[in-house]
Parts: C-alpha cells; sequence; structure tokens
C-alpha cells in the first residue's frame, strides 16, 4: 500500500511542506534518490550535498532550504530518517512457515506466525514466540526460548538454555552460549573450569555477524534491553551489559566485567577481567581497560591503559614534544657544562 | 546414578567432614547454591560470599569454616572444583548415533559410538575414533583425521587433511585448515603463494567459537597437547602453539611465528611473523610482538612493541610524568635565562 | 596429466639447466621435498638451508648452486614459485554437479559446469557464472550475482543482493552483505539507521575465512579488482578497498573509509570511521588511525594513532630513554640547587 508524504509527516511529527498525496517509496542519499525517494539533511552545513537531488521528499531542520517537491521540517533529521525507515521499510523476510528440510523437535513450542527456514534445527523444549524469523541453518539448542518478534540470521549458534527476549535481531554467524574460557592448572594440565551458567539476552537488542557470547561459568551472561553489539565481538563468561549499550566491532570483554547502561564502545576496545564501567561512559577506539578497573559513570576514557581523555591528550602531546625537551635538557646542559 | 560426598572426596582426595551419604548433584556458586550443590572457597578472604550459602557441600582450604552440612578439605579448592566438574558433570550430549540427514562418505571409517548429527559432512577417507561426537552443520573434509572422545560443536569446518588427537572440543563455527595469507606481488598483482600444507591438533586441546587456523602453507600448522584456545582466535600457516599453552579472545600469531609450552597469551594479543616465544613465557593483553622477535623462557612482556614488564612499568610510569617533567626542565630554564 | 621441466621452464620463461624431461608433480619446501617435486630458493643466503634436499627441481637465481637434478633460472623465485603452483596444482575441486539436498530456486540461473554443494541454499534470482564451485552449506542470498570460476567455501553466508566479480575465492564462514552498524539515539533508545545499501567484490579478490564485510547503508561497499582479505577482518558499511589492496587478519575498517590502491594494512589494525588512506600507502600491524584521517599516497604510518614511521620512531626511541632524560633533569636541577 503506498504511503504518502502526509501520512509521513503525521507519523514523525514533521510539519509538511508541499503536496501531502506525494508517494514515497523509499529511502536513499541525495545523491542517488529518484522521485518517490526520502532524504535527509542534517544541518546547513550538508545541504550543499543535496542542492542537485532529483528526492523527491526530504527531513531538513528549520532554515535549510532545497529544491525538492516536498520537505519536512523536523529538529533531528536523522532521527527522524531512522524511524521513517521503519515505518517505510519492512525489514526483508527471513523465512515463512515452516521449510520441510528443518528439523523441528516435537516439544518444541512455536507462536503464531513463526517462519522456520531451510535445514533449521529446533531441538527438544525450545519455545519461540509469535512472528519470530529463522533463517536457513540457524540451530536452537535444547531449551533455548526465543521471544517473539525476533530475527535470527543464516547460520546462528545458540547452544542450549539460552534465552532471548522480544525484537531480537542477531545476525549470520554468531554463537551465543558457547562455554567460557576458565581452567584451572594443577597437575601439569588445565581443569576446564565448569562453563554451566546460561545467557539471557533482553528486548530490542541488536546483534552483529560472527560475534561470540559466552554463556555464565557458574552464573548468567547478560546482554541489556536495547544494547547494540557489531561483528566480531567477543563476551566472555558472566558479563553484564547495560541497557542501551553500544559495541563496536572486534571489541572483546572478558570475564565478570560490567558495562553500564547507555554505555558507548569503539571499536577493538579490550576491557580486561572483572571491571566495572560506569553508566553513560565512553570508551574510545582500540582503548585497553585494565583488570578490576571502574570507569566511574559517565566518564570518557581512551588509550592503553585506559584514562581520562583530558589526561590521555595531555600525555600523548608532551609524547609527542619529546624530541624537544630533550632538546631543551640537552641546551641546559650545554650551558653549564658539568666540571 | 546419585553421587555421594563420601564418593567425591574420595575422587578428590580430599579430608571429609560431615555426612559420608549427602547427595551431591551439582556445582554452583554460592548465592545460587542448593542442598546438593557443590560449591568452593578459595580462602579465607572468599568466606564471606558464603557465609549464608544453602550449599550442602563445600571445598574449602584448612583454617576456613562455613555454615554448610559436608566439608571436604582441600588443598586448591578451585582446582578441585574443576576436577569434581569433569568427574560429576558428564558435557552435554551432542549427538548420538548417525543422523539420517547426515552425509557420511562410504570411504569414511567410524569407530564405535561415533555420534554425528544433522546435516554432519563426512567426506570422503576421513577416519574418526571411537565416542567422538560431531554436531550438526559440522563438515569433516576429504582424508581428515579425528581422534577418538572428541567433541566437535556444530558448524565446525575441517578443511581436507586437517588431523585431531584425541579428546579435542572445538566450539562453533570455528574454521580449521582454511588457506594461508601469502602472496607474491609481481608484475602488478598478487600471486598466491601455494598454501598446501597440513593442520595437526594434538589430544586434548580445546578451542573456541569462531576461531580461525590456517593450514601450513608447505609446512604444518601446529596446536601442541593440552593448549587451550579461546574465541575469536586467529592462528596462521605454519605457527606452531605449545603444549598447554593458553590463548585468549582475538590474539593473532601470524605465519611462522612459534609459542612454547605452557605460555600464557593474552586477549587482543598480536604476534607478528616470525617470533619465537620462549617456554612459560607470558604475553600481556593487547600487547604487539614485531616481527622475528624472540622472547625468553619465562619473561613476561608488555606493550606494543612488547618489552619486559618492569620496563614496560618504569617507561609507563614516566610517561605518565611528562608533565611534571617538563615543568622541572621549565623551572631550570627560568633560573638560568640564556642570555 | 605429467608436466615436465621443460613445460615448466617454458611456462615460466626460465632458463632451464638439467633433463627437459624431469617430471615435476608438486611443490615442497627444500627440507620435505621428493625428486619429483619443485623447490624455490630466494637468493644465496637462503641456499644453505636446501644444501641437502632431495628435491628434483629448483627455482635459483643466477649465481646460486644447488645439488639438484633441474635448474630452472629466475630473477625472482618466489614470484616463480607462486606462479608455478598455479599451474600446477588445481585447486582442490568443492563442489561437482548440483547435490540433491542443494535448495536451489527455480528462478536461479547457473552457468555451465556450476559446482553445488550438499545443503547450498541458491535463493531467488540469484545468477552464477559459469565454472563457479560453491561448497556445503553456502548460503546465496535473493539477487545475489557471482561470477564465473569463482571458489565459495563452506558455510559462507551472501545476503540478499551481493555482487561478485569473476575469480573471487571466499572461504568459510565469512559473512557478506550483513547490516552495517549504524543507530541514531533518540527517545532513549537507539533507531536503526537504514542499511539498505549493496556490496560489490570485484574480480580476483580473496577473502579468508569468518570475516565480515558489511552492506552499505544507503551506498555501496566495495572490494576492488585483485584485493586480498584475511581471516576475522571487519569492513564496514560504505568502505571501499582499493585494487590490489592487502589486508591482514583481524584488522577493522570503519564505515565510509577508503583504502586505496595497493595499500598494505597488517593484522589487528584499526582504521576509523571516514578515513582516507592514500594508494601505496602501508599501515603497520595494530596501528590505529583516528577518525577523518587522510593518509597521504605511499606513506608508511604505524602506531596510535597513526603516524609517518620515522616519527613513530624518534618518539617511541626517545620514549624508552626516558628514565636517562629524567636523570639527566635531576642531575642538573642538583648542580644547581634552588635557593
Amino acid at each position: 500500500m503506498p504511503k504518502t508524504a502526509a501520512e509521513l509527516a503525521n507519523f514523525l511529527g514533521a510539519a509538511l511542506e508541499g503536496p501531502a498525496n506525494l508517494e514515497v517509496r523509499g529511502l536513499a542519499s541525495p545523491e542517488a534518490a529518484g522521485p518517490h525517494d526520502l532524504i535527509f539533511v542534517a544541518s546547513a552545513k550538508h545541504a550543499g550535498r543535496a542542492a542537485t537531488t532529483r528526492a523527491g521528499c526530504a527531513l531538513i531542520p528549520a532554515g535549510v532550504e532545497l529544491p525538492v517537491k516536498c520537505v519536512l521540517r523536523v529538529p533531528e533529521p536523522k532521527l527522524s530518517f531512522a524511524r521513517a525507515a521503519s515505518w517505510l521499510l519492512p525489514p526483508p523476510e527471513l523465512a515463512r512457515g515452516i521449510h520441510p528440510t528443518a528439523q523441528v523437535s516435537p516439544s518444541a513450542r512455536l507462536g503464531s506466525d513463526v517462519g522456520i527456514g531451510p535445514f533449521v534445527i529446533i531441538e527438544d523444549g525450545v519455545e519461540i514466540g509469535k512472528e519470530t524469523q529463522i533463517a536457513a541453518y540457524a540451530f536452537v539448542g535444547r531449551g533455548c526460548r526465543v521471544g517473539s518478534g525476533c530475527r535470527i540470521h543464516a547460520r546462528v549458534t545458540l547452544y542450549a538454555g539460552v534465552a532471548l527476549g522480544d525484537n531480537v535481531s542477531v545476525h549470520a554467524g554468531t554463537v551465543i552460549g558457547s562455554d567460557g574460557f576458565g581452567y584451572v592448572y594443577g597437575e601439569g594440565r588445565h581443569w576446564k573450569f565448569p562453563q554451566i551458567g546460561g545467557v539471557r539476552v533482553e528486548d530490542d537488542v541488536e546483534i552483529g555477524a560472527n560475534t561470540t557470547i559466552d554463556r555464565g561459568s557458574l552464573g548468567t551472561t547478560r546482554i541489556g534491553k536495547g544494547a547494540k553489539i557489531d561483528n566480531l565481538v567477543q563476551i566472555a563468561h558472566n558479563v553484564v551489559v547495560g541497557e542501551h549499550a553500544i559495541i563496536a566491532a572486534q571489541t572483546g570483554i572478558s570475564g565478570s566485567s560490567s558495562v553500564g547502561n547507555r554505555v558507548r564502545i569503539g571499536g577493538q576496545v579490550g576491557i580486561a577481567d572483572a571491571c566495572r564501567i560506569g553508566d553513560d561512559a565512553v570508551v574510545g577506539a582500540q582503548a585497553g581497560v585494565p583488570t578490576g578497573k571502574a570507569v566511574p559513570p559517565g566518564q570518557v576514557v581512551w588509550g592503553t591503559p585506559a584514562r581520562p581523555l583530558a589526561k590521555f591528550k595531555e600525555q600523548y602531546a608532551w609524547f609527542g614534544r619529546l624530541a624537544q625537551l630533550a632538546e631543551r635538557v640537552k641546551a641546559v646542559e650545554r650551558r653549564f657544562p658539568q666540571e
């Protein structure tokens, strides 16, 4: 069913300037947009990029003008663009019905309108909520609980007993519930510490591709509501990730560390074991947080070992001027030669 | 068959204090334990955490008291706990019998009691030892040899010709035997250097999820007996990992480097090509070991480029005091202004 | 059909010294070679390693002598060895014909001599060029285009709409076309920025195992002709990788960054968003390139934040001598005590 600019304006709470009945079919960049596409321009300084756009409709803030038929005035165009996307474009279908090649245990309980793709395995005692779609080769181990409206992409592996909330998306190749990395050395070898805990992923979490989330050793690994985790991330046993936290690609979080609510973690960050990252803190890309470190709420840390950004910048500036500092020491020495 | 505290004490060589016939069914943390669970307390300083435990049975060292029915005195409670886990809890079954959807080559030779899960592929000439379990979607390429008692989790990929010893565990999504990354540049393009060697993984190795281990180019990539490798680790062609080495998540070891016996490597470490890490050395998390570097046996190294820990700490301490050092230089300059 | 030393010499443009009809069957290291194997010795300094080789045939430069039956004189032995490998050893067959368990959409169009392995999924509207081989469990999503002569290893995942050129190799577990990591925060939660662009991988690219390449958000993620990408690499949305670029394992490239032609990037490098790495630049292992940074063509950069190698070495040398510098400051202070 076609959607109009007026409907979109209504959905977004935007002021409409232009033809109310313009049909909006897709989203695009200013360069690639066509007459039924929606674009956004975040601020006046980005308007140049859109000066020759063919887009039919644009989300722009007050004070910006663009040569488009239809303008939707909003205070935060990028946010409105993201919201418009969720409204205009249903996500691609991953599976519909239950594919005949799928192996679904008779003891599994599936909600209404669940989609199960080819070669999927659903083991004993699994529960899957309504409208969840599970793509090809996904493996859902014994006793897993998957909420409603979830999107489980191809070849995701859920070890036994993993629990996902509602509206959770997991991308291809990700493994949830693998054994944590814990051993005790004795008698000339490593003994495996029991890795018999669980994993709980709360509502509205999205997890990227080829990421790994280990089960708790004795406790539970938890990913809080609304958290977003990128590709190739490692989450170790017993880690707790707070609500709406953001964790960029290739970051690793070691055993029993906790990450607060709304924390933002850059790419390739390493957080050692037993750290506490306070709510709303920011950890810069490639930073290393040493064992047991507590980062206070709201603090921005950088570098290895991670320290407050201001401190990092100051130290780094001195580091960059070491040659000059040494030159000054030499000058002093020259003026006062040792007898 | 239920197991008693007395049997457990006997297995561990522990002194039993309390009812010999107490049934021990599981392992747990002090907080979560019930009356048939075993807990451990490593030392007096951790006893507070267990003061209100409901556990029926506890592994504790001499001199620690806990309000539990049954005490097992051991010198190293955490080690005994790990050993108890291996005795009390058989690992979860990955596969039993040969699933009808599995594709097993008629030329493959399977030992007794091998389990092959759904959609598994066993190619020509493969040999699999007795009691090995191979979970769903695992791919075992032409001519692979897999020992006895192995646990191959879902969607593990073994390229042709990979050899695993006995009691090897490999977690979901791990790839063993992929081509090494070697090219020779000439005539305006990269020519692939032959990647036709093998991979040999020795007995008692455990490998985490989504890890990659490349085959040798002309030689063999080897993982020594009892080594433990975490998730998302990269092991390049011709690498040799020593016995009982420990390699934490997201570490990468480049071509032709060797890691000695009992070496411990933290997370996100990078070891460049042709390095030699001596026996019992320790490489701290996020360290970078430069090309061709030899780390002597037993040395603890840290940082990038990796250097002995004492040196790292000293340099890092000076780094943190650079502002003060500069201030002191300034003070000297002020007192003796240049004419 | 057996191949002779004379044919090989002819293929390589090498001068032949020895029996023209010597049969050459394989390639090996000097230590492991047998009488029908080819080896190479790059220069006189490596000749010692081959002094006792049993190889029948050797690629060596002028001025080097070896006790082998048959010598092929070439200016760049390693390059000739790689070229010889491509001529002597056809890559192992991944699939032949269409396996009966494969799920191939009736609307897919397959070229001649395409091989499709067991449990492969080819969705609607896919096009696959001639002689491409697709191994077990590979997933080729709706509308993907795969060129001719490609080698898609086990359990590769191509999300819908991904385009691969000719002669592209992708190793096991790699995911191409997953959603980029983009959100807009508002109203207390993260809204997903649309990830509806494409991925285009050009001819002759090789991609390692368990790597992830995200689709463009609105634009296209592109991997240029002849580029080589190692294992566990992360390529974010809208990234452009130049022709014949080399990217080593565990490197991550953030959104909208571009990497020039023939750029070489070491392992575990982090490139933040919106960077520009110029043609022929080199980025050392574990380097971190900060947001928006432009590395000029041909520059060699090192460290975090990445800086020219000479600068890095100078700064690092001072860093290593900080204790001595502080000692010198102390000496000056001692000689002129503050009144």
